[in-house]
């Protein structure tokens, strides 16, 4: 680190606006027309999707290479100004803002499949690449990518939040899917991490340093990604319970026996019957599974009877088995739905959404503790979860404009965190810490908060990258 | 870190021999009877599995605590004396030595399962309990622990060399298996990473990073693990083939197609035949697969069958299907004890063991190139691999008084680690980099070695940790 070292002791005295502007106009040389300031640009490439406050980024930068991420790097690390790493804009918790101005690399246009390897099942791909995008490049190859966050996220924003979705109870999260990566480091490096052996014991996991990262250690340029056979036979359905206990009983029993389901989503009555009504659906208001097995014909017929059994067990069912590709996509339509059904529900409101995740055992617990807050609170507040996993969502439908109100869902949301924290949980199982979630983490990590603060410090010691993300501003 | 720097202040003008003696005096007094300076135990406290030089520490001390590590770490730490983990000794890449003197920290005492929550599918065990000890506590919950690296091994000693085996390609290695750690850091600090929700997004993957770290970064002393239920039914069998290269292209096929196997091993025909001889098996002496399939009667059958199909679409079979407990445990038994096999083709030589893990695309170029080597240079060295993975293991049967052979097995390994890594794999799969494996890792990572470098650095400023491990030294 030398050269930067040098490079800022020859900056060290100039003044904040000198350092950007400097640095801005360099850029500006550099990316041509692919560099922006426009006011409406910025604006749209920070936070756009929680309450949280829009940060917009000093300048816009929309880059093709690596090389020209890392040159970027390089001339931000120079002037000490902030670099905020931007895929799609579709993370929840303020990931994309710039609390302390800066630029933020939109690497949506590096958007480029470079290789798929069917015999290994894996691929690498630049950062930019939707994960719909590279299913839809994949598809004559027999093989998919099964992570599935709901919005067609850019596959390094999702990586770098560790993202998982409804598919998680099978096939894991980003911290799976990830066999390697390429990464800018703070000092404007090209490093690589992983590779594309299936498991490596030679030294340290930067890949799962840097997936969950959220671009406070460095920015990820190019993944190289595991990919799965697509099932043989798919078949699913929705299964109503009394209650939510119930309905956490028999993903219990699901999980422990050892069924490879697929997907296993917890929908409350709430959130049911907001989706009867955006999805034309006629399913019972009462609090109701969505599943999904994947496998050979006979295999998936095995494990959909398996359940059915045991959700007559916990009191629940009848399962209604939809094998019918049909049904079954008007199904999981109406589950990726389940957000704007929920909008739906109070059309002029806006919407506040989050997410824990719990041991499976405390599930119900954790999921009726919240419920009886809402109703406490008068708020309308569906829930639906990835059940299988322990986590689960709660979107709220207020006005953000009435600050009592705003005060009120920021309290419930407080409390729900430190609900999961205390019954051996954490504050997010997917949505991932940004700057909505960075005053639970003392709480849920202890000292290891410290650790983490010492790697920041080892990584990025100007705090170039992404600031005020992840960890508590000393 | 400040108390720390202080004592490191009072210490520095301290002569080498001073600090030692003033270290383990104070251990001495702390650990009484647990404290050791014998010969014997110091030598059977450093490596003693494969040709690397056994390099003993100058103190042994057994821990029964948490507290008791994290207080010997910060006298070790205080006196710049290195400290060196040690679980049951059983790792093949001088993990255990003390190449700079120091103080074995052994484990082993600290043998609790700690709690079993099996309806969440996880345990919290103390880092000394070893994988049987695990599995034999939990028989009667329904769970197993599936991670199997051959060696009754300590779970703490298997997450810090990020272990896997024979069913990685179904369960996942230790990466996978471990959900959260305690750690006690260079400056003597307890911390907790991870936890016990099945996935999380809030903050660094702390336990990742531990994990796989070798004891360079803390030492491991509780670990939460993920169990998994006993499977309904097994079967398994083994499936002579003409060639490698066949074999391995029926592994392709059954990972391509998604059969959820649970082990997949090959055993190329010198391994075959020393197993026949050791274990009184009857296999024809040919490439062979050894399987195994968990699941339901229904599903292990339609797995056999899908198998025994690809296996003949190949050029191999006829698949031996055997169901029958009895003759699955010979033919596991059999696998468990290829080393002892291996060792009897030659019972007066020494044993050379290694590891490394490519793309299963290029496992038949890289096993087919290697046996050619093994024929040219005229080594007995039988091979065996966890194919699905695409890691496999030689095993030379040498003189090592001599040399020369010991020279020409050294520059063998070398050549293998390259090939692996050229072929884009990884110079050691599952065994760890230890001391035997770090001049592979400049080629192996890049640059990515620096940023390895500087974590190292961030958390073990003084290099006390396990130092001559992973890391070149500068």
């Amino acid at each position: 680190m030398s050269d930067l070292a040098t490079a800022l002791d020859d900056v060290q005295d100039a003044s904040q606006p000198e350092r950007f502007s400097t640095a801005l106009s360099q850029l500006s040389d550099l990316f041509g027309e692919r560099f922006s300031t426009s006011h409406a640009l910025r604006e749209q490439h920070a936070h756009t999707t929680t309450w949280l406050k829009n940060q917009p980024p000093d300048a816009v930068i929309f880059a093709l290479s690596t090389e020209e991420v890392a040159k970027a790097v390089r001339i931000c690390s120079a002037h000490q100004v902030p670099i905020i790493p931007f895929g799609t804009g579709s993370s929840l918790e303020g990931h994309v803002n710039a609390p302390s101005g800066g630029v933020s690399i939109d690497l949506s246009r590096m958007d480029k499949v470079l290789e798929v390897n069917s015999e290994d099942l894996d691929c690498r791909v630049e950062a930019g690449v939707t994960r719909k995008t590279l299913n839809s490049f994949i598809r004559d190859t027999g093989l998919f990518f099964p992570i599935d966050p709901g919005a067609d996220a850019s596959l390094g924003g999702m990586a770098a939040t560790r993202a998982s979705g409804t598919n998680a109870v099978r096939y894991g999260t980003m911290k799976d899917a990830v066999l390697g990566l390429t990464v800018v480091t703070a000092d404007g490096r090209i490093i690589r991490t992983g590779g594309r052996a299936r498991k490596s014991s030679a030294g340290y996991d930067l890949t799962r340093l840097f997936v969950g990262s959220e671009g406070t250690l460095g920015i990820i340029t190019e993944l190289t990604l595991r990919l799965h056979g697509q099932p043989e036979a798919i078949s699913g359905g929705v299964c109503p319970f009394p209650d939510v206990q119930s309905a956490c009983n028999a993903v219990i029993a699901t999980i422990q026996m050892g069924l490879p389901v697929a997907r296993i989503e917890l929908m409350d009555s709430l959130q049911v019957k907001a989706c009867n009504a955006y999805s034309k659906l006629e399913l019972a208001e009462t609090p109701t599974l969505f599943l999904e097995f994947h496998g050979s014909e006979a295999s998936v017929r095995e494990q959909s009877e398996t359940f059915s059994a045991i959700a007559e067990e916990m009191g629940g069912g009848p399962f209604d088995w939809a094998t019918l590709a049909e049904d079954r996509s008007k199904l999981w339509a109406a589950r990726h739905d389940a957000y704007w059904a929920g909008k739906s529900l109070k059309p002029d409101a806006q919407i506040m959404v989050t997410d824990v995740c719990v041991p499976i055992s405390r599930l119900a617990d954790c999921v009726s503790a919240t419920a009886e807050d809402i109703r406490s609170e008068g708020f309308l507040a569906p829930i639906v979860g990835h059940v299988g996993d322990g986590n689960f969502h709660v979107q709220i439908l207020v006005n953000l404009d009435d600050p009592e109100e705003k005060r009120r869902t920021e309290a419930f949301v407080e409390r729900l965190a430190i609900r999961a924290i205390d019954m051996g949980g954490t504050c997010t199982g997917e949505h991932g810490v940004g700057q909505g979630k960075q005053k639970y983490l003392r709480r849920e990590h202890g000292e290891a908060l410290d650790v983490m603060q010492a790697l920041k410090q080892a990584l990025d010691p100007g705090n170039v990258m992404n600031p005020g993300k992840i960890l508590p501003q000393s």
